[in-house]
């Protein structure tokens, strides 16, 4: 019989931790050995016997807790905000004397969204034009997304390593806010509408064809094969990988 | 045997003129009595027998056209642009004393946009929200579309007129243009993307549920039936129409 | 002060009850003044002196509702299904004797759905091509949905009426079922796909052109201002009237 | 100065020559030495001093073409279609002894459409469900298209291969052909409409998350910049290359 992996998650009282805690539970090959709250000692991972451990928490916390995983020898994934350059690099250090612990820090779980940014940034430069659609429900406060934001900076990134020029535009005439928001030179725009979640679009054109890209996320469920796909693949991947899109194989479909 | 109703078009080398003598001439109920260029003398409607005049000529031609048309018991169908309201108001005067002659002036021929647009301002009534993207080829000059203008127009006009509030939006922190162009206070986003020809989404939000009225224009061909709908109609409605949704049921879906 | 419109809800303990019985309570020109389960009696619709009452019951109880309601001098808006040719006939028969008295028997209370159905019948009139694509959750078990179908056959009906030829199609060489359905000679295509909820678009083709109408309901949230659209007008409807578009205004946006 | 890379067209006659010709001849980097129609001897490319052959031309001829090229030292870059795999052993038999030469065939130019392709089989490992639409002008008479076809393939090949188990389905009540066509376990939904030139959607489900990779292809323009990268690219690989996507860097995106 297969033995199950030790799971541990941290912040298992938030919304996002309570959903963590119910998947670990329900997947046939992990086990869930601890479920802690903020006021709960980290020292309970350690008798608990866990080989990954799940950071859901703040951005205070998050750092102590990752360090408290690999000084004790396990794995963390990691979904909370809060990582700075400094941390990042105090991490590295950190990571450079414990060689077999793997530590996953994503900004985002959903596997489509991962994959969306992915095709959008590899296809951009094989085309001429490209501009970003996101659509969120009317209460969020930023536009555009910070998921649409990134995007556009990994596309002109892409682009311009590759030597692409930019995007021809002729307007010369228009109302303010027509052409949406630039960011890093990619029109960004942001629709605001009752009924919607967070959906994402990234159009691109070419003389004769176009490519769209669009994700569209209904629900928090969405996370939840991103982070059980980190909690499986983490011991594979030692040190510190950003970014979910690292454990996934981009290529797959390329050559069959 | 029936009859072939005998058609004039004006403005034949145009590319639009091209077009139309052309539907003209393939279609079974239709003759084309004469295909008359900017140089060519009116009088040879008359003796060319015209019923049905159709004008894609130019701005500084069409009302002088049309006048003609009326006075010589003809139809006009009109797809020039540059009707100010002190034109439409001298065209109204005349036929106000020619009560059988009609005229249609319509400043898109498009079935699908027409249609598009209608549904659009009847929709804007039920929903919560509303926003438009047009998305046009990067030789474009104008932003938003003139199409889109008027879309947005119409749209206010009908949630003014039955009390909607403003649709919500929370947006506080946002980046220059990421919220579109406001027009008569709908937000329109413009998409410039090589391989476009002409393509309009009108989005419409409400608790759970969103309804997209979408239309894609990729070539002239696409004014032709409206066109040939024009010309067919414009003996039953006689006065003045301006917009080709005037000859449109637009109930016909209603009750079945 | 204006007097608020005394509403009751029938089947206020079933999933769609219970939301009517929320968006009563939130409305701020209606009152409610009972919510019925099976076991309560009807006699109390009287002495809580309701004028509007909602049936969202079974199939078994919906038409003793509203005799009831109706003979009672109560107007009706139903929400359940079951509703035969001849217990359409038998309230036919009890209206013409209480002229007053309006019902709405409406198997589709979600705004979006019931105005991208009635567009798609009015457009496919004046289009070459039409099919429709409906996609829904993989825990469906009838395809195509029912909404799809019916959409076909309205859209049927029109084109039969207005003498629109038969859809082109060259197709001679096929897998089975790629063409999809055929719902009146209208192709149907059943999307299954987990994430989704229940979606439709009706796209519609002409030379050059293309119209899409789609329609994404995301929860039943979707359908309370259909119910509460109802209320508010079905005293200024007497009689029967089927389906809610019947209290649409669709020819509100076609002439501004 | 750069010098330039001359390039030979064979079947500089037909539609997809004639473009390509065109399409050299506007390449600031390439130079057209040689546009051979069915008639003219192969012998002229040695003369005219072409490096890279591109060929354009029929089943019967496109072997023999690729064969005179790899004899005397030139790369080719290959749209014809009527490569059965004895003809593709015969060529990687050539290959093998002038391992110089490289040789590119790709049933398909349009880089959106590989693209979209290959990432429609990465994404299909991560997701619960996928479905296929495509959509076609009503003149075609093959349904699936061949290109959706091998789309479904290549999709069926990576679940395979990953271990996903086949999408969940819970229909039981249907319609004949509304889950549309089976190729390889995926369903494959063609539509037929007036307007469209060629068009795919492949739609990926999971819970709360829906992933959509569009290809729209207008015209045959949309062909050349995919011939030109070929063109440019073909020294650089030596060997057989099956697919344009073999040329094509598909992890760049994944890691900015």
């Amino acid at each position: 019989m297969t033995e199950l992996l030790p799971v541990a998650v941290l912040g298992a009282r938030g919304r996002m931790g309570a959903e963590a805690v119910r998947a670990v539970e329900a997947a046939a090959d992990l086990e869930l050995v601890a479920a802690l709250g903020s006021s709960d000692p980290l020292e309970s991972l350690v008798s608990a016997g866990a080989a990954v451990v799940v950071d859901l928490t703040v951005p205070e916390a998050t750092a102590g807790n990752v360090r408290f995983a690999v000084e004790h020898g396990m794995h963390a994934v990691v979904g909370t905000t809060g990582w700075t350059a400094e941390r990042l690099a105090d991490l590295e250090s950190l990571l450079a004397g414990n060689p077999a612990a793997g530590v996953l820090i994503a900004p985002n779980f959903a596997l489509g969204s991962v994959l969306a940014t992915a095709f959008a940034a590899t296809a951009a430069r094989y085309f001429e034009s490209v501009e970003i659609i996101e659509l969120h429900h009317p209460d969020k406060i930023d536009s555009p997304s910070g998921t649409a934001a990134r995007t556009a900076q990994l596309i002109a990134a892409a682009r311009t390593a590759a030597g692409v020029p930019a995007a021809p535009d002729a307007t010369r005439d228009q109302l303010d806010g027509a052409r949406g928001a630039r960011v890093d030179g990619v029109p960004v725009h942001s629709v605001r509408l009752r009924g919607l979640t967070a959906h994402q679009e990234v159009l691109l054109g070419s003389p004769g064809e176009q490519l769209t890209i669009r994700h569209d996320s209904y629900d928090r469920a969405s996370f939840m094969p991103g982070v059980l796909l980190g909690i499986r693949s983490v011991a594979q991947h030692p040190g510190l990988t950003v970014g979910l899109d690292g454990y996934l194989d981009l290529r797959a479909g390329a050559r069959p």
